[in-house]
């Protein structure tokens, strides 16, 4: 289906433009993805938009021509508009021509499985979508099976968070747990919790590593509580040459992650 | 010298708020830092801020009372105000209680001393002043010598790049050339030039680092440019498993940056 949108006053602009913040991304399960580039990245992982915005009057072009067909093959709905509306939907001065609308996952601990990859990432109140974002793109890129995000963390269908991934969002598996739910069902199977510490830890670089392995970061100012580091198989420190004692959580857990890798892949 | 200020008029207002502008910055040669946290590394380092803006009334901290005894002793400027003055002053609602404006530094590479550091951090058209303080917030803890950014990249004097330094930019030498004035410099003496690669590249791990290293990172969008890849000394790969071909630019630089460290010290 296609329809023109001409009126910054029409309800699906505002629509759009409200998918940009949390609680109504929560009250309709939708968020947004923006630019050709992330869209065709998540069509080629078999993800189509149910909506997909861009400007009514445009060039060619053969990867936008690909999206629209697939949306159309899909039931979805295209909306053409014009590059203001566009703007007003992306809160850009050059929006990236097309934004899509996609049905959140669902992010529940039973939708991973464990055993389809060596190495998890686990984030504990992470608060930058940046960082979360980044952090789905190191999974991607060292073969994680996802993202897990204990307690109050970053919305990973944030705009923010779903550019940082560049794609990541639409491959690597994500789930959402409080501590108390996250750790008996880590223990109600194999896996090796393992984070940075300063407790009772030894080097990172070549300790023993057991897949599937969750490496976890903790929030950027406070880190991990002392609880959840003591209830590591493995704490590792990593050198800390200057006067800081801790990492950016997103550069942390991708040293780490590297380092699993490493121990795994030989 | 200590002055109240009680009115959003003032001109110290104004100024203070217009270095949250990089055009302003360069103009006056000054940055802002903000937070007792970050002043307070700043202090250990013997970066005592010319002017200290915090609250007028406050209750007793044994951390700002030694800020402000450093400031006098040298002779700076220590500024009383309202909270929402500050809050004014910083953009936040709840401002972290207390600003200081330092002195830009000397960013030549004349500044450097190659032989001072084993690893050199270089970071080419970097946009995003979040990196660009990861990166040396990472090279603090790898013991790099500092940051070099090349060509046209966001501002080390940022609010956003200082608070992400967290402190690493009163630590870590930084300098700022173009690339046609990087190259004859690095030649001009010792120094391994090594980034990530996809052409002609050796596997990371265990690849023939020397010191000093120079591990440079490009763009967040397109990368380093061929021929900039084709000056260095090494290019190394790194596994990607996913869907993408890169990494965010400031966790490629902490994983080579570890991966050199590891090198070096064994």
């Amino acid at each position: 289906m296609r329809r023109e949108i001409t009126g910054f006053s029409n309800p699906t602009v505002k629509y759009l433009r409200s998918l940009r913040e949390k609680k109504h991304r929560k009250r309709e399960g939708k968020f947004l993805a923006e630019g050709l580039r992330l869209l065709t990245d998540a069509r080629e992982c078999g993800r189509v938009p149910e909506m997909l915005v861009m400007a009514g009057a445009r060039d060619p072009h053969p990867l936008i021509d690909a999206l629209e067909a697939a949306v159309e093959a899909s039931g979805g709905e295209i909306i053409a508009t014009t590059p203001d509306i566009l703007s007003k939907i992306t809160g850009k001065d050059n929006p990236q021509g097309v934004v899509g609308v996609f049905g959140e996952f669902d992010t529940s601990l039973a939708m991973l499985d464990r055993g389809s990859a060596k190495i998890w990432l686990v984030a504990q109140a992470l608060r930058d979508p940046g960082n979360l974002g980044t952090m789905l793109r190191t999974g991607d890129a060292i073969g994680a099976g996802g993202l897990i995000l204990i307690d109050d963390c970053a919305d990973p269908f944030s705009v923010e968070a779903v550019r940082a991934s560049m794609g990541a969002v639409f491959t690597q598996g994500i789930a959402r747990a409080e501590w108390s739910e996250f750790l008996p069902w880590l223990r109600g199977g194999d896996g090796q919790l393992v984070a940075a510490s300063l407790r009772e830890a030894v080097p990172y670089r070549g300790a023993p590593y057991m897949a599937p392995c969750f490496v976890m970061v903790g929030n950027e100012s406070r880190g991990l509580p002392e609880e959840y580091e003591m209830a590591c198989d493995l704490r590792v420190t990593m050198p800390m040459k200057g006067r800081a004692d801790s990492l950016n959580a997103a550069v942390a857990g991708a040293v780490l992650g590297y380092e699993v890798l490493s121990a795994f892949d030989g």
